[in-house]
């Protein structure tokens, strides 16, 4: 008798509990949706993860118009939910900081054997001439799903494709391999070439690739504020000199010498967390925690920072996003769509950085006053 | 009034409620542990994140001997627990994953100022002569780690060092940072160069780089297991020559024209279920997605596939691997130590790749078959 | 009194050998061409690099139609030109290879500050708006140059452009850069906003980069060939087999492990020898000598291998391609055009992969036979 | 009849001119080395490739010890040499560039085939217990050849080892081959392991890879050079600011967003031209141009640059180095041992940095001023 064939939630419990002689009461006990609202097979309860606040949080986004919003953050890594309030704060005084995103679209990238390199450049040549006809075969799957473009590469007998959907609200990874099921079929029928696999790792889900860095992936998402030395030294404890050094060695110098795609201080911190709370998919986590921060001293002796995610997977709607404890952490936000919650990350995202890298300058700082105490 | 200056857990819930206009009702009623136990700032409750139980799945470990062990997930992806499962069953039946760990040591890596490239050189020449004190710094500062090895680049006048430490059943960041910061402080002092930052991002921390995969962080981890014709055929449904196809078309050949450091299906999704179910950072699915997947036909026309995760950081003490729900789904394990938890996750991981791969390869099949049915 | 001062070729060579008391006669001597033809400051005479010739190698491209080209190679490794010929034999024998090449084209990449995300945003959109006004700026340059795309990734306060521009059979880096000069004085001054540099490493020129492996730069050359089982053993002295899994093991795996961009046996030599003989700029050898050898064995028991070259920036005019060796070794090719010469670099490439892939797995074979021998 | 049954130079100058109607008349006086001096097959004479001067460049080195070189460039990119002659002018003006290099070793990297995991295991744990063995067999090859160290990885059934050799003046590839293969066959014959290939992609030879990049291969170098804000604006026509900003923009950001493993302005330039004047073998190019430039503004208002190259290639015996021109051409340099030679090679790239970036920051100067002259 395997879990496989035990069809109740309850008896998958007790045997588990009889089997492997543990105790499952408070997994057990956190379980508070319906089974039939969750998507995982072999239900035997929930975690309970910690949330935390972050914020409040001044935002100025193209899509999230002056709002002040605060940031749940599901960690158990103590100082992370402090750090980021702290960050957030500093963005608030300054007057808030500036955000954006871009929709690039969900991907999903079949790749077809074609057999020879010849076969290939015809297969590339059919694709451009019937784009038209893909969209429509595409959109047939859903009215909730459109499609934007496609990228294609060929290398020898294979055509790697990367089709972009925009999937409104929904993260849509389901979405588009829907539509991209329906294309691949029709693009056989027509061209008599096999698809080798719906994913080819060209999409390239839930893995850090420079494709995802450079091309894009679910949204791009820019964040930024200026802060006004004092801010930097009364709230961040820090001076502009001492974080711009931390940045440039740590971000810059530090990420190009150990082969890094993340030319930050820890997104994925922050991504995660918040990826988290709100039911996004936590594989996610690997694409959504690419990217870069800036900063600058300005003439005017403030200091500029920005953060740069180029590949934020993320909806409001569907995969884990409806669970109740998700919906309502998402609600703190105090935003609705995916790209205002693109928005809310990106904010969330630059608060992070601004604290860790003032705190990491600050370091030194202590570290120097002792020395000079002694 | 704001969140940070609420000293209780039901002020900062009243609060939020009342100010974003939110209920949290679920987010309140599904924290069961004690505030004292979570490392979370800001606490206003927490998630319930769904757990499905993949498995049995039998390994043949190098620390985890003979043993059946079951995969707990917490995912909101349907068909991921289902996948996995059929993944263990088709190894089980196959006799068991051969599953293997080698603690490599959790990184923490400063970067100091020296000045100039002579400096540096110096630095360079200190740090190697003073190997052995810069241990005993380090570990007396916890009884629970000790000092592996080192490395170091210096470029221009910075030099980045990478400490790696055997931190026993934790993950141990915080250890480690611990120790670093002892370690900074002894080295500024004896030889009067300046420690921009206590991580200088040559640890590299939950980032994608291939500092990560070519000289490892927490754990490397293999599995592997031989699949006999049959088994492929009537468990996953597929055949070794169109599983191995799939597999060098998108594990090999897409995720190099993709510039991906994942040269597999979806280790990300499996290390993040597994990571969000026992406790885990859960910004260390980054690093921890990382790796290669293999494949053969034998000769003997059996299917050999194994995995590689190069950084796995985990543990089972320490972080939130002591909460309750967390603390009981690592107990349907039955392992304790975090090498053994490293080689569940290595099984868990090569099961995921088996049955998606099988899935991917397969459906190719069903059209193939819709096709020739018309 | 410097070189710097000296007008005469003659009196630098005769400085020189005074001041560094070294002799120059054959350096002298090797000159050829005239002083005005060269573009070389203070040029002090040249360099003897000898040229072997592997061939003929039977090629059936899109653009060299079943033609029988030799291959010029400029080189001082032992074995490379014989290990070239050798594949170029088994190819010929085979039928010849297949070759293609499309023009992606010659990439400037200017960098902008525009002081935060908003105006990066409102820069990102007059792009997109004046796209047609900017290719008549640029086609203003040159009768030879035509505008093809763009790329533009905005972060933080930069704005990165990457120009792509068809320079017809020149390799065209001066023509690009003087058309991306006008174009960015227009943006400038239509814009306001300020260029920080003309070339902004989004280009990116001579540097080992994804975004030249995925989004190309000049050429991208594919060149293939099925080779039957009677030649793989006649010809390459190994197995289908054997060189297959050498090919796994080197070219997929090994790479992987290694972070590497060239997923192939050794490109970068038949790159470069085939640059130095005709030409080229050699230090667009980096971004020539990336990318991909594929394997298979065919169900008919061939072997199938194809490489594909994402980057190759050449050209048949211009630069060293007029000197008159190089014009001469060029001349063996019987190409003249530049996309003719990116496949007849392809064809190369692909006989060494086969060559030398075939001596690798047939050294271990070697050695096979010494062990069992014994 | 074909060229490789030719077994004089004359007769295959001959039949190629006769066959392919081209004339030699210059490849064939070019040739000015003896036949038995050049390790090129079917060879049919040579291409003169020019060569400039830069310098005079005064060197503080560990190695070289204050001299003032002239650095010998072999190109036909106008402004190259001119460029780094700028750039040595403002180096030796402010006294000297200090340089540096480590021999890190020549790698060869074999891959075995173990089977499984646990043979790999095993493998493991042999080669541990056998290096001073391994040492022994790899230095009874050459009186010129020591064994320093290796590296190993496994994964699945495929073992990957680079073992790094000290080849003294000579570059070395050779060497560490037939070093290589006798350990190979010594490993074989002790484990019975089969080794598939020689040279696995672990090496990683001629590649852009992270591995040489993180682990080094050859020589890593590095050169700096502090330069006052008067010779900033006499010599090299800009300001600190604008300099510093166009490195920040372009070398360190970027390169980050085209995934690049360069991050500087155009090492390869200067490495391509040094290594073919020098008769290094010129797909050494490849890893020889990866590396990292860094600048700082200090507190005196200097300007600090300094250079970085994880992995240099080079010797002055052996390979092309010998042939008359070039050796002609390394004795402008002053030097004769190969560490003394990479550290020319990072002075002539410090230089060709300092220039470069000079101008493209003055680029943008003149035309502000343009704009503003309006």
């Amino acid at each position: 008798m395997t879990l496989r064939h035990l069809k109740s939630l309850e008896e998958r419990q007790n045997l588990l509990e009889k089997d492997q002689r543990v105790e499952l009461k408070n997994i057990r006990k956190v379980l508070i949706d319906r089974e039939e609202d969750i998507h995982c097979e072999n239900l035997i309860g929930a975690i309970s993860l910690p949330v935390g606040i972050a914020g409040p949080l001044e935002l100025k986004g193209e899509n999230v118009k002056n709002e002040t919003v605060y940031i749940p953050l599901a960690t158990t890594e103590g100082a992370l939910v402090a750090s980021v309030s702290r960050g957030c704060k500093a963005i608030t005084l300054s007057g808030g900081a500036l955000v954006n995103a871009h929709r690039v679209g969900t991907t999903r990238g079949p790749v077809f054997y074609t057999g020879s390199i010849r076969k290939s450049e015809e297969f590339y040549q059919w694709l451009k001439r019937n784009e038209k006809q893909l969209t429509k075969v595409a959109e047939s799957t859903s009215s909730h799903l459109s499609f934007k473009k496609y990228d294609i590469r060929t290398v020898g007998s294979y055509a790697f494709i990367r089709f972009y959907f925009d999937t409104q609200d929904a993260m849509g990874m389901n979405m588009a391999t829907i539509a991209s099921e329906k294309m691949v079929d029709y693009i056989s029928e027509k061209t008599g070439f096999q698809c080798l696999s719906l994913a080819g790792n060209f999409d390239v889900d839930k893995k850090a690739a420079w494709m995802n860095f450079i091309n894009n992936r679910g949204f791009k998402v820019w964040a930024e504020v200026v802060i006004s030395a004092r801010i930097v030294k009364e709230v961040l404890k820090t001076t502009l000199g001492k974080i711009f050094d931390v940045w440039l060695a740590k971000c810059m110098i530090g990420s190009a010498m150990s082969g890094s795609l993340g030319f930050n201080a820890h997104f994925a911190n922050v991504v995660a967390a918040f990826f988290a709370a709100t039911g996004q998919d936590l594989a996610h986590v690997v694409e959504g925690s690419l990217g870069i921060t800036t900063m600058k001293v300005l003439p005017s002796e403030d200091l500029y920072i920005s953060i740069y995610l180029p590949a934020v997977m993320l909806g409001t709607v569907g995969g884990g996003t409806g669970l109740k404890t998700q919906e309502e952490a998402r609600s703190i936000t105090g935003v609705n769509t995916s790209i205002e919650l693109a928005e809310v990350v990106g904010g969330a995202v630059l608060a992070g950085e601004l604290s860790l890298l003032a705190s990491l300058s600050e370091g030194s700082l202590a570290k120097a006053h002792k020395k000079l105490g002694r």
